[in-house]
């Protein structure tokens, strides 16, 4: 046994989603940092398989959408199967499975192990982050007063040798799932119930005349519960219900063929055949949660370590992913000495509020759709009942992470009306007018439309939302061939543009994207009216290598025959624009008027570090 | 000296685009070739830059477009600039660069050589295609009577060592450009006009408030004229004819810094300088074509080696791509004796046609829009005139290749209607009811958007149409929820699945795709009244380990909120339905009634070999 010390900036426990997640950040931003997990390489086969939309424009933000969003499967149609007295099971009906609209993207299927994958691509391009396989945490301990005050003693096992050594580090991301070895040494638990029902989970390619083989599928027949989740290539996977004499055998005894059989008793008098079996398992039906997310502002425990449930919403990878996503920019200001180290408090209060919903929403939807009277569903033949289809819309909308709000706290701002109620969506000073009607402070900035002004292709505002540590301000400045709304963008840019300002002094710190307040315009003038070069300077940035920076200004306008454009009237913003800031993980902090820049300032000045 | 003989069964003279696209196909279907070339590596710079939405749809066939596209810039805007009397040029109109709903893709531009590594990465992938560089062929015999008749002496020259060795080979493709030594070996020449006006081309990243500088312009100065195309990443090419004076002091001496003089004269008053010069070069207007594009059916001409003209139109990389591209599978074809040899005589009469047409384009371009007289167009200000509008509207059609129309041949079939006029559109028997009346016999299968039945995905049909030399038989079934056109359907399946049938004997040749002929269903029905399973076989076939294929069956339906579906009423398709065979480079062969069973039959037994 040998025995040293490392030193990290961010010690990682766990390289599932979350952990790589978390890793990914540091990756992009250069911040140093090791992940370890126990296995000896990524996941191989099943575990989690869904990827909602919000996930699609995390991942995105990254470079990382393209590649899994091609291998997934995008899954249309949701079926409603159920027994009849005579022949069988019958289809009840075949709705949406997603709801249009909420994003540019829509949930898919995919093998955790691929999402890994890219992840770990990603990672690997960096030299900043390192995984480490084969090694787990056997101490912790918290050494107040050091710059690295964490100090984990991890222990690595392999075939060939056994070594331990201490890390010590700056901060503590734990990642380690649901029997989390962290979680447990903070003295922390998960907490709420275990049911003693029992589901398998089966990965095969089907040998079937199941018509609805390759759509999702709710079936309940007398004999049991079954839902078909298709996935790439051509395999499917099956969640059955265990009927209470097959449990009692089976439980921590996996055979495949017995699952099998049960999927194909249920499906009956269809055939049903499994080619190859590529995973299963067994769980028990349960939704806890640890109410406690940090600690000492230097712990942070993230995904499965926090919330646990049952799998069959597609929602755990996501909430996972979702839960490091929001910690990871937070901990590379502090790091880089960016922002005050209070920031890192909000995650405890973003992220408990999601975890809470997510074992609530569980709740609903193994008894909205699961455990609903087979009886009564008869009755409804032609149509889902209301619990259910509620219980399915709110799958796709809140759960699916892109209606996520976050409370007011000093990275997101709160506004009040008249009456001193608090607002998420600012009014027009002295008026009921809203600035922007249909986007809420707290809330993710929803894709639009718009045209690059410089060479009209159209492109989707949410890709200049690239997650590098930058915060983004667009200046919504109206119709700027009106003379009177140009002076108004005009005033504003020469405050953003004055030496002595905070947004300038942040941007002059150093050349790294960490921190920065990026501003771009979007107008709704037509476009032909606009002379880009007769803009304000602070939109046509120039470099001596490179000229200028001719991307920073988009139009609001349809593209010849093609539909685009309407991004002011999709977010509701009027004739008089506004200023949005939005955080490095596409949250939306402020929204103001285009006079207001004193907002901005305040707003910055209250966690921004200037040196 | 070593002196050696190697055989292979195609050699390409020339690594560029049409020659990696010929290679491309022997890769695809594992036929054994040889590319050399007399460079030592791919096109560093420089070279052709536009990708017409035709030859994207091809590379796409082989899945080589995503890459591409995300690296090209598209050109959205046409801008147009004109001197005035006094303050140097003014814009006259801005209009649109392509042409929406003609294909999927759109015209971009990406440097030459980023698109050959795509080439080159594909080939590698395969070990049938082997690229050598640094090679040229310096003899050429044919050898009558042997199954290798062509014999080239290739010369390897490198720093280190020179090696000569001579290649036997079935086929030869010359890809060797506009000063093929090839051609000249077999007493070919190119003909037509060479003038006297010279332009210089030039890559650089340029300092300027000239606002259009991301459009695509052309400008016309007293001094001179200029075509501006905005390039992948901050590049900008830029096409500047070299008035009288300078032209006869720079020919063969390129000095970039003179050219970036004349943009900047033209571009005044703006400003411009160049802030790194990639690539620069001077050529001589001129329109060449070759008549005689293949000899003895065993050695094949293609690209610049057939047809040169003025870069302007960005047509020559996609033609020459375009030129191999229906060469490739033809060859494929006949070499694993999967059809007649008679078949590469379509070769000529299908490219001589597209290489004559682009001749006259070429004129017409240089006519229409460079040589137009600038006092007529001050009187028009306001817009463009119509001779310019008519050639760069031809630009974006019939010029990209989207519409090229192969005539009746062994590979197209003929029809006429009832007075013995030839049809592209065929007719419903005893009728003027056209099958089909928005696709042409002869023409590129347009996209368009159906559902796949199992899963409601939407999909490209285009996607269905990858270039593996299968051919593609859609059976466009009707609504097949009616009792009479199913049976229809059933019918013609169970005619197609009949083992004495040629389409059957065709397909069990063996298990290669080349020469397969693949079916598709297409349906109009409502696409949750049809059950997949209880559909023809031939349309869903089973394998033991994969279970069923589910992905052949297709429905033309519109999808929740999503605007899809109306395949046939952008193909023109009625109520009766129709089939439609599709060769294996997208050209539709035939359009038939869904009982002329026989009409299938007899094309394809006219070329196709049986063992």
């Amino acid at each position: 046994m040998t025995q040293n010390t490392l030193s990290t900036d961010v010690l990682i426990i766990g390289a599932g989603p979350a952990g790589l997640m978390a890793g990914t950040w540091m990756a992009q931003t250069g911040i140093k940092a090791m992940i370890i997990d126990k296995m000896p390489c990524r996941t191989q086969r099943g575990h989690a398989d869904g990827i909602e939309s919000r996930t699609f424009e995390i991942l995105d933000s990254f470079g990382m959408a393209d590649s899994i969003w091609k291998h997934a499967n995008r899954t249309i149609d949701l079926s409603i199967w159920n027994d009849c007295e005579s022949d069988g099971i019958q289809r009840q009906c075949i709705s949406n499975n997603c709801t249009p609209g909420l994003s540019r993207f829509q949930e898919a299927t995919l093998g955790q192990g691929q999402i890994e994958e890219n992840f770990i691509d990603f990672i690997q391009e960096s030299s900043s982050v390192e995984v480490k396989w084969n090694s787990y945490p056997v101490d912790l301990n918290m050494c107040e007063g050091s710059d690295y005050p964490v100090r984990v003693t991890v222990e690595m096992r392999t075939s060939e040798r056994e070594t331990s050594y201490t890390v010590n580090s700056k901060y503590l991301i734990a990642c380690d799932g649901a029997h989390s070895w962290i979680r447990t040494a903070l003295g922390l638990k998960l907490e709420g119930d275990q049911t003693d029902e029992k589901w398998g989970v089966i990965d095969l390619i089907p040998l079937t005349d199941f018509p609805d083989i390759r759509k999702r599928c709710i079936v309940k027949s007398d004999y049991s519960q079954l839902m078909i989740i298709p996935r790439e290539r051509r395999l499917v996977r099956c969640y059955v219900q265990l009927p209470h004499e097959v449990a009692a055998v089976l439980w921590k005894e996996v055979d495949p063929a017995l699952l099998v059989n049960i999927v194909k008793k249920i499906l009956s008098p269809h055939t049903f055949e499994a080619s190859n079996i590529e995973w299963s398992t067994i769980y028990t039906v349960g939704q806890r949660l640890c109410t406690t997310l940090s600690m000492y502002n230097r712990v942070f425990l993230a995904g499965d370590a926090i919330h646990t449930h049952s799998p069959k919403a597609g929602q755990g990878m996501n909430v996972s992913i979702q839960d490091t996503y929001n910690l990871g920019w937070k901990l590379a200001s502090v790091i880089k000495g960016k922002a005050k180290s209070s920031i890192l408090h909000t995650y405890q209060t973003e992220r408990l509020q999601i975890a809470i919903r997510l074992i609530e929403f569980d709740k609903r939807m193994v008894q909205g759709v699961f455990q609903m009277d087979s009886a009564s569903s008869v009755e409804n033949a032609s149509s889902m009942s209301n619990q259910m289809q509620d219980t399915l819309e709110e799958e796709n909308g809140s759960a699916s992470g892109v209606t996520a709000l976050y409370k007011p706290s000093c990275l997101i701002t709160r506004s009040w009306d008249s009456k001193g109620h608090q607002l998420v969506r600012p009014l027009l000073p002295y008026s009921k007018i809203e600035l922007a009607g249909k986007l809420a402070v707290g809330a993710r900035l929803p894709n639009t439309q718009v045209l690059f002004q410089c060479d009209s292709r159209p492109w989707s505002l949410q890709r200049v939302l690239r997650s590098t540590g930058e915060w983004h301000l667009f200046i919504f400045g109206g119709d700027v061939s009106i003379n009177t709304q140009m002076t108004r963008v005009k005033r504003l840019a020469s405050e953003l543009s004055r030496d002595e300002t905070l947004v300038n002094r942040i941007n002059q710190r150093d050349h790294d994207c960490v921190g920065k307040i990026s501003t771009y315009l979007v107008h709704c003038a037509p476009r032909k009216s606009v002379d880009l070069m007769e803009l304000p300077k602070l939109f046509i940035p120039f470099d001596e290598n490179l000229g200028y920076d001719y991307w920073r200004v988009f139009a609001d306008e349809e593209l010849y025959s093609e539909k685009r454009g309407r991004a002011y009237q999709q977010y509701g913003i009027g004739a008089e624009g506004c200023t949005v800031l939005v955080r490095p993980d596409q949250h939306v902090a402020l929204i103001g008027t285009l006079d207001d820049f004193a907002a901005i300032e305040l707003f910055l000045g209250n966690f921004m570090t200037l040196v």
